[in-house]
């Protein structure tokens, strides 16, 4: 699956995703009003909201983008409704051809983190028939519950050919509580990645393995030494725009060919048309400002190259 | 709300929770049949098949625990129908008086908890209305993005009346390849303990906090220790019966008062019918087999006292 994104970044020469993150605060008013008219202000309004939202969205920018990363979360708040939406956009994000990264951030015990593999990245066996349920092609995995709860989501990126990015190091400001703790002269981040190499060279696809990391652009101290101690497993990085990272903060992410990262922004895109340099673009506008959003924000990573 | 867990549990007179984690292979051929006789091999067939297992189980056990646990990747393999039934199963327990502990093992950056929050414990603005999506009582919470990704579910503990469990030690066998690695004479899962109370002071309900924890039953010195370092927050403590932790491995996790923690069960007493014990009631009466094992369980764990 890696060479698959890996494909989609070199044709669009972005190496980009789209944080599909909607908070209905995001969602313009005539979308809303539409919605809450058709469904009520309830939680299908509030799911429909989202979903036309999110579609406006995609179809301004599938052609410029290689993957997009819907954030389950911003779903799940929302109930069932909303995580009907959440699969509704996997669907139609990857009948769009891109890349679906889910932001689930799942992990638990070894049966537990396998049902969560089959059902986020695998098929589920029900009586005679093999199903598919939300079937995202990358999905993100919290290791605090070490190997048993990482090798069911193994075992399902060879026999699928999925991918998984594992947290190493998360870009918010507390993320150091524990992850920066040294034990025996190794931060929980380095342990962490350790065992994300380890585990990376059971899953390889090509150079580059099915299994990459989450690094904040937060810490680009933090990146460059990553970068060396994973030389193939793809970064994952959040944090770039809203969360203050910066373009010349990401250099250090990326391999000598260019490969390696891809760099994540969901509030900079798809609530471009708040920011005043958008504004021009209205509610009315949204999507062409996300569409804006994500030209300029291309040009500006692939300027560090 | 760990009042209303204490209150549950003193009147019942059983700190036990049963852990509502359905696996197809758990459900009895004829539910199974049923179930896809009226919406096919598909992930709505398994979803109701699981529904009938799960109502089957409540009624026959709503009387003798307190609490339960539905693990939310059993439900979630099956997809947008799956996590329906989650649905179901909260509000169906709730109905029969149960204290409702989502295991969800949930956890983000800030306002991503933000949202994990409001969906399982807390409200929704929509428009003018304000709507409940899951509504368990507690979930469980990871704690590896620190504090930020900790303080929404505190918010909402406080102004919601709800609780959470964090992970602190999980029952795994590689649990310890992170939580074990010790900084500066402590554990990790030490460190989390620390915070585990730090947090908890912030969101006390009488003499114990809504914040607790989670410690497996397979670590019982670690037990031993953390209860001495958490004596305000309430253990959820996995592991017991089929994951190989015995009734005289729990003693440590509970106070001198015989509160703060409850103990988990779930093949134990969803499958009971499974095993050679309660064999001789069958798949008919898969439902009378989990009530006796219920029994049993709690014969078990008050023989500590």
């Amino acid at each position: 699956m890696v060479q698959k994104l890996i494909e989609e970044i070199t044709k669009k020469n972005a190496p980009v995703v789209a944080g599909l993150d909607p908070m209905l605060s995001y969602v313009p008013e005539h979308i809303q009003k539409k919605a809450f008219d058709e469904s009520g202000e309830t939680l299908e309004g509030a799911a429909e909201a989202i979903w036309q939202f999110n579609k406006g969205i995609i179809d301004a920018i599938y052609d410029l983008v290689p993957a997009v990363k819907p954030q389950i979360a911003m779903y799940e708040q929302f109930g069932v409704p909303g995580v009907a939406v959440f699969q509704k956009t996997v669907d139609y994000c990857k009948e769009k051809g891109l890349v679906v990264i889910g932001d689930v951030k799942r992990g638990d015990i070894g049966s537990t983190s396998a049902a969560y593999a089959a059902g986020h990245l695998g098929k589920v066996q029900v009586g005679n028939s093999i199903c598919s349920a939300f079937d995202e092609d990358f999905i993100t995995v919290n290791p605090y519950l070490g190997s048993d709860g990482i090798n069911p989501f193994l075992d399902i990126c060879n026999k699928e050919d999925k991918g998984i990015f594992i947290l190493v190091k998360t870009s918010n400001p507390s993320s150091g509580e524990f992850q920066d703790k040294v034990f025996e002269g190794k931060p929980l981040y380095g342990l962490v990645a350790e065992k994300v190499a380890e585990w990376g060279a059971q899953c390889m696809d090509g150079s580059y393995s099915n299994v990459g990391c989450v690094i904040g652009a937060t810490y680009p101290g933090m990146g460059k030494v990553l970068r060396k101690m994973l030389p193939h497993n793809y970064i994952l990085v959040p944090g770039y725009g809203a969360q203050g990272g910066t373009a010349k903060d990401l250099k250090p992410y990326f391999n000598e060919d260019g490969l390696g990262a891809i760099i994540n922004s969901s509030r900079g895109i798809i609530a471009a048309y708040k920011q005043e340099k958008y504004q021009k673009f209205g509610g009315q506008g949204y999507a062409d400002a996300s569409r804006q959003a994500v030209i300029d924000m291309i040009e500006d990573i692939n300027s560090i190259f």
